[in-house]
C-alpha cells in the first residue's frame, strides 16, 4: 500500500488515495461519522458511512481526537470541507487509539507550556516550526551559496569573557566552565584559515528578566568574513534577510495562512532596500519627534519602536557611540566617536534583529577598550595574538533566528519561535 | 582591484592575476624573494626580483610567516612550484606584519592544542574543517532533499533524563540543569506534528576517560521519522553515509590530498552495499576467529574492532540484546530476546559510526524497561504521554559528526575532527 500525504491527495483531487495521520477532528451521528485527519502536510474532511462498516461501528463512532489512522477511499472536490476537499472512506485501520486530548480551545499560556510536547501538535506550532525550517535552510542556502563554511565555534568555554553576569555557568569536571553568548572571538581565529565562515548554532544568555524578545537558549546565525568593510557587511545582511523571506514566501504560503500571517506584509523586505542611518541622524529624526536623547546614550526599546514607526521594512542604525560599544568594534576613522558597527532594528516593534561591526585590528585600542570596559586584558590572550600574525581587514554579524522567526510568523512573543522554550522561568519539559 | 583566490588563479593559469593571503613559506637571497601565500583556497608560490622593488627591499627581505599581503603579478605554470604555478610579482602591499609565528615543525600535541587559535591556519586544520562542512552541507542535503524538518530540541534540559552520570550540571538561576547528550526524547514528541525530522546539534557527555573516540562536546545528527521500520531506517542510514561520502570525494579532492588520504579507501563506502548482520551472527563471526563473548554480553572496541576486520565499508549490527540496550528499544516480535535496533560500525577501527533503533510504542513495555534501568518512571511523563494520544510505529538514529569526520579523513584522533575539542582535561582556549 502506497500512502501519500494529505497535501498530495489533495493535489491530486480525484481517484483513490491511502492517506494516514492523526485525527484533528471528529463529530458524527448514528448513520455517519465525519473525521478530519492531519499529517504534517495539512488536513482534510474523511467520510465514514455506516452502511459500509457495520461491523466496526462502534470502533468507528469512537474515534476520538488524535487516534491515529490510516484510510483509503476517493477523493473530490467538496467546497464545504475544510481543505475543499473530502475523502469518502473505502476502508480505515486504527493505529494507535488515543486518551482524551487534554489541549483543547482557550487554554491558558502556563497549561499548553507544561503540556508543550503535545501543543507542538497543533497547527500553530507545526506551521511556525515549518517555517523555522525555511528559514535555517535559507541561511545554509545563503551562505553555501557564497563559497562559506560552515564552522562550529566550542559551545563550552572558559571563564573571563565579556558580559560575565549573563554567563550560565556549568561543573566541568572539578573546573567551572560556562556556555557560550557568541562564536564571535573563536571564529576571528578561525577567519584566519577559512576566511568566510558561518554557523547556526545555540547560543546561550542568562537574561534577568523575562520579555517578548528574549530567550536564555536562542539559535544564532552568525558570520565571520575576511577581507571586508561595513557596507559590504551590510549588503550581506540584507541579501541574507531578504533570502529568509523570500523562501517563506515562496514555500510557506499554507502556514502563513494558518498563522493568519498577510504575506503581503511580509514582500516589502523582499523588494524594497532597507535604510542605512547613522545613530546620530537616528537622533535628528527622534527630536523631530518630540523624543530627546543625549548623545552617547543607547537606544532604548522605545526609542527604537519610535524611530522604525511607519516603516515597512527594516533599517540598519550605524555608528553608535565608540564608548557604548563592545570592545571588538573599531573606532570609526571618518568619525572617530563612533564605531564601524550596525544594529538591523525590525519593523512592526521588532527591535534588534541583526548586530555586526568591523572588527578592531588595532591591539593597542583592543587593550585600551578592554580595560575601559573592566576586563582583565589577560582573560584576552588567544583573541590579541590573533592580531599579531598578519591581521587583516574582517567583520561579522550575528542573527537571532527566533527573532527574524517571531517577525516572519508575527508572533506577539519570541517563546512560539522556538519549540522548547527556555526562560527564567522555565527549563522545563 | 579585483581579487581572487589562489585556487582561481590557478585555474586561470596564465595572465595577470592580484591575490591576497598570508606567507605560508619564504626563502631569498640578495637578490629573489621567494614567498609561498596562503589563502583558505590552496598556496601558490610567488617571486620578487630585487631589481623591481629597490626602494621597498627591506621590507620584502624581512617578510616573515604569516604576514598578510596582496599581490599583483603574472602567472605561469612552473613545475618546479609546489602547486605547478609561479607568479612573477609586479607590486604588492603588506596588509599586516607578523611576529614570529610560533608553530612551527615538529610541536608537540599540548602545545598545538594551547594554541590551537593559531593552528587552526595550519594547512591540515583548514582541510579538516573544510571537509567537515562538506558534510555538514551533505547532512543538510540529505535530509531536506527527502523533505525532512530542521528542527531544534532544547540543550538545556531538566534531570532525570537516561545516563545521569555523563551528564554536565549547569546553574540555572536558582535551580540546577543539564546539558542534553541526545534530542530524541523531544524528537519523539515533535514527530507527531512533524512526522520527518532531522537536526545537527551539539551534544554533550561528561566522559570518565579520554579515548580517540570520545569527545565532551561534539555535533550530533539525528533523525526521527513516522511510519517506519528498522530496515528502512538502516536504507536511509546508509544512504546518508554515502552521500557525505560522494560530497567530499566529488568536493575536496585537494583537502584529502593534504591530509594523504588515499579516495580509493572512501571509494567502496558509496559502491558497495553496507552488510546488515545480527548481534548473534556477529557472536559466531567472532568464534570462528577465536573470540569468545558470551550472548547477552554488549560487543567491546575490542571485539567490534575484531569483526570489522578485512573489511572496507561498514557493517550494520542489528538485534543487540534487549536486556542491555536503552528503554525505549522495543522487542522484536520475531526474537524476542534482541531489540529493534541497530549499530553501524565503520572500517579502520572507527567503532560505532551511528545508533538507531525503532521506538517502543508500548507504555507498559517502556515503564518496565525503564524500572530495570533503575529509573524513576515519574521523570518520563512527558515521554510516556507521547504515546496515549495516537502513537504510529516510529524510529530514528543519531550519527556523531566528529566520527565520520575523522573516518573520511583517517585522523589518529577525533579531537582533530573538531575545531576546539572539549575533554575530560581540556576545555581551553
Amino acid at each position: 500500500m502506497k500512502y501519500i500525504s494529505i497535501q498530495e491527495a489533495i493535489k491530486k483531487g480525484k481517484g483513490k488515495v491511502s492517506i494516514r495521520g492523526w485525527v484533528y477532528r471528529e463529530r458524527g451521528s448514528n448513520k455517519l461519522k465525519f473525521i478530519t485527519l492531519r499529517d504534517s502536510t495539512n488536513i482534510i474532511q474523511c467520510v465514514l458511512e455506516r452502511t459500509n462498516f457495520e461491523k466496526t461501528w462502534e470502533e468507528i463512532d469512537s474515534t476520538k481526537i488524535e487516534t491515529s489512522m490510516e484510510l483509503h477511499g476517493t477523493i473530490k472536490k467538496d467546497e464545504r470541507a475544510p481543505t475543499g476537499y473530502e475523502i469518502q472512506v473505502t476502508d480505515y485501520r486504527v493505529v494507535g487509539t488515543s486518551d482524551n486530548f487534554p489541549i483543547g480551545k482557550d487554554f491558558s499560556t502556563g497549561f499548553l507550556s507544561d503540556n508543550r510536547h503535545l501543543w507542538l501538535r497543533s497547527r500553530k506550532m507545526v506551521a511556525i516550526m515549518k517555517i523555522r525550517s525555511t528559514v535555517f535552510g535559507a541561511l545554509h542556502e545563503y551562505f553555501r551559496g557564497l563559497d562559506y563554511h560552515e564552522f562550529q565555534s566550542p559551545i563550552i568555554i572558559p571563564g573571563g569573557a565579556e558580559e560575565g553576569p549573563t554567563l550560565f555557568e556549568i561543573k566541568y569536571y572539578k573546573d567551572v566552565a560556562f556556555l557560550c553568548q557568541t562564536w564571535q572571538l573563536y571564529a576571528e581565529a578561525a577567519m584566519f584559515g577559512l576566511e568566510k565562515i558561518y554557523t547556526i548554532s545555540p547560543s546561550f544568555r542568562a537574561e534577568k528578566s523575562s520579555t517578548s524578545r528574549h530567550l536564555c537558549e536562542y539559535w544564532h546565525a552568525e558570520m565571520e568574513v575576511a577581507w571586508t568593510d561595513l557596507p559590504e557587511l551590510m549588503d550581506l545582511a540584507e541579501g541574507m534577510v531578504k533570502l529568509c523571506f523570500k523562501r517563506v514566501l515562496e514555500k510557506n504560503q499554507l502556514e502563513l495562512e494558518i498563522l493568519k500571517r498577510d504575506p503581503k506584509v511580509l514582500e516589502p523586505v523582499i523588494k524594497k532596500p532597507f535604510p542605512r542611518v547613522t545613530y546620530t541622524k537616528v537622533l535628528e529624526d527622534l527630536k523631530k519627534k518630540k523624543m530627546k536623547v543625549e548623545w552617547g546614550k543607547d537606544l532604548r526599546t522605545l526609542e527604537e519602536e519610535k524611530f522604525m514607526d511607519g516603516k515597512d521594512v527594516p533599517a540598519f542604525v550605524t555608528n553608535y557611540p565608540k564608548e557604548e560599544m563592545a570592545f571588538y568594534k573599531p573606532r570609526d576613522p571618518k568619525d572617530k566617536k563612533t564605531a564601524l558597527c550596525f544594529d538591523l532594528l525590525g519593523p512592526e516593534k521588532m527591535g534588534e534583529i541583526i548586530g555586526g561591526s568591523v572588527r578592531d585590528e588595532n591591539i593597542e585600542e583592543l587593550k585600551a577598550s578592554l580595560k575601559a570596559a573592566g576586563e582583565d586584558v589577560d582573560n584576552y590572550k588567544y583573541y590579541l595574538d590573533t592580531r599579531k600574525y598578519g591581521s587583516v581587514p574582517h567583520a561579522g554579524f550575528g542573527m537571532g533566528v527566533e527573532r527574524i522567526v517571531r517577525w516572519i510568523c508575527g508572533l506577539e512573543t519570541i517563546k512560539d519561535a522556538i519549540a522548547f522554550p527556555r526562560t527564567m522561568d522555565r527549563f522545563k519539559p
